[in-house]
């Protein structure tokens, strides 16, 4: 993948972001010049992945001072629209701590804010890069297999398009394979908005990192029949005991590899980590519309008169998880309370 | 739904499947005249279910014989016929034992095999509505709860469609229901065939059963937060020491019911024991191909460079399996062998 892919992008007065909804088969990316636009892009997943929608929120601080200068609203006027786009999704706790992190800044006026825009998106590119060599070592050793290339099985999309580049749980997967470790990639596809097939896909054939896409029922079978020696996954909040927000599907995950003895290793940048709230119980799970599963591109599959139930995430219980990579290094957190100290 | 909804149906001289590819949109028959129509049907999933399959299968031999007086076959040409119909889906077991059944009678003429083949079908029902009322009574007593009605987890399509007529794990549910308790059924939707949200959903539909369908990967999920009372599964072969092949997907379910402590209650009629099959790891596992995987109604969602995995089955372990119900009662198997003496 070039370098340069940025899934979100300040082009100097406007935010440009390749549009996840039109991947894999189209590469555009739309110029996004207001706060109604962000939010639209953020509730569509234009933008998607935790860390990707954090740095558009940091930005969005920045695309919201500009429309008031055009519209001429007050100070309250503007951080009333700050706080539509910091309000667009409820699960990821990055969105929050990143618009809160540039509001921070607000009084300062618009360099202030869109230099320490720019800051989250640099740190985040770091951390990433810092967690995929993190991950990448202790899943080696973990995993204790020297005679032949890792087949790690991935849920959902965590690489640069979710994130301000490289990738969370598929950062470590490049480093793998920037290491020549990766045999296989096992890719769920991720219903129901196919992230997996559409976007961690077309990543790893951006890599020419080989790869099977299934799906999401096969990867527990998978799992248990031996097919695959770990996996990674991202997060989108992890509560304070290392309860794991993420993808819906990827407790299913989690207990696969519990019962196969297999490392499950979740990838966030310590930013994702919110020790304001206590346990999983406490993560507000957001609900989609119910057309996301009864609908395929505007065409019913299920009968007129069923219901459906679109949870977008799940809670995996901090016990499945047995390593926690962030750009600090790795928390074996299987059993207990995450450290503070280290998090903070 | 109408007693005499028939997925499988002889016409006198042919075979009337309803076409469950085009569900739940259309309610179409196709009608079956020779070996290779039923053959192509069978891998098309215009008939599928073990069950139901089983029955297609038995009176394929009727089919083939039939074929041949008007072919002019030799015996041996209208066996290797009904051989090709054996061999059509590998995983389900019952397929072969319903062949193999009627092929017992197969000396004695059309008459014969005919006959034998209407036993298949009758005996099917039979054992679905007995099976319906153990697993019912058997749940009830299991989950202990006596102040509401139940929520149930299905996966897959187990109903009326999927066997000789009323259902499985899908007859335990509309026993449930016909006793006033089922409050609601979750019906995982199924990827990549999403028998769940066009079948098992219609069939809820016709029988005013209240549902949501969701998506595979949200299964986990709506377990572990407490929203399920048991999940109720079918089955496609059961091994000798309980491990049970069934929709890809399945062990996921089990594997969730297990952490969170609540029944996986497996239905299926002892024809889909198969004592001979020693465990899971001997149950051989049709992988089907990759464009279920990576299109949609025939447009591509994955890059064009991606590979599919698609396997049809998993195997849940007996372990995981807290009962298995067939038409002579429940047993509990999530420890040990299967009593050979009650399944011959």
């Amino acid at each position: 993948m070039p370098q340069e892919l940025r899934a979100v992008d300040w082009t100097g007065s406007s935010l440009a972001l390749i549009d996840q909804t039109a991947l894999p088969h189209r590469t555009e990316t739309r110029e996004i010049r207001d706060v109604d636009g962000l939010v639209d892009a953020i509730q569509r997943l234009v933008v998607r992945g935790a860390p990707a929608i954090g740095a558009a929120g940091a930005y969005g601080v920045a695309l919201a001072l500009l429309q008031g200068e055009r519209e001429g609203w007050s100070a309250e006027e503007t951080q009333a629209a700050v706080a539509r786009v910091r309000a667009a999704r409820p699960t990821a706790v990055n969105l929050m701590v990143c618009v809160d992190r540039v509001m921070a800044r607000f009084d300062e006026g618009l360099d202030a804010v869109l230099a320490e825009a720019a800051a989250v998106q640099r740190e985040d590119v770091e951390a990433n890069r810092a967690m995929g060599a993190y991950g990448a070592d202790w899943l080696v050793k973990k995993v204790g297999v020297v005679d032949r290339p890792l087949r790690v099985l991935t849920h959902c999309n965590t690489g640069a398009l979710a994130t301000a580049g490289w990738g969370t749980a598929l950062g470590v997967i490049r480093e793998l394979h920037a290491r020549g470790l990766v045999e296989v990639v096992y890719a769920d596809e991720t219903r129901p908005l196919l992230q997996g097939s559409r976007l961690t896909a077309w990543e790893l054939v951006q890599e020419g990192i080989p790869h099977y896409v299934q799906a999401d029922g096969a990867a527990a079978g998978t799992i248990l029949r031996g097919e695959v020696d770990a996996a990674i996954v991202g997060a989108d909040r992890i509560a304070a005991n290392g309860d794991t927000a993420n993808k819906v599907g990827t407790v299913g995950v989690a207990l696969a590899c519990a019962d196969a003895g297999i490392p499950f290793l979740v990838a966030a940048p310590t930013t994702t980590v919110d020790l304001a709230t206590a346990t999983g119980a406490d993560i507000h799970i957001e609900l989609r519309g119910e057309d996301e599963i009864l609908e395929w591109s505007g065409v019913r599959t299920a009968p007129a008169e069923s219901r459906g139930h679109n949870p977008a995430f799940d809670v995996t219980p901090g016990r499945l998880v047995t390593g926690l990579v962030t750009e600090r290094g790795v928390l074996e957190i299987s059993v207990g309370e995450l450290p503070a100290h280290h998090l903070r």
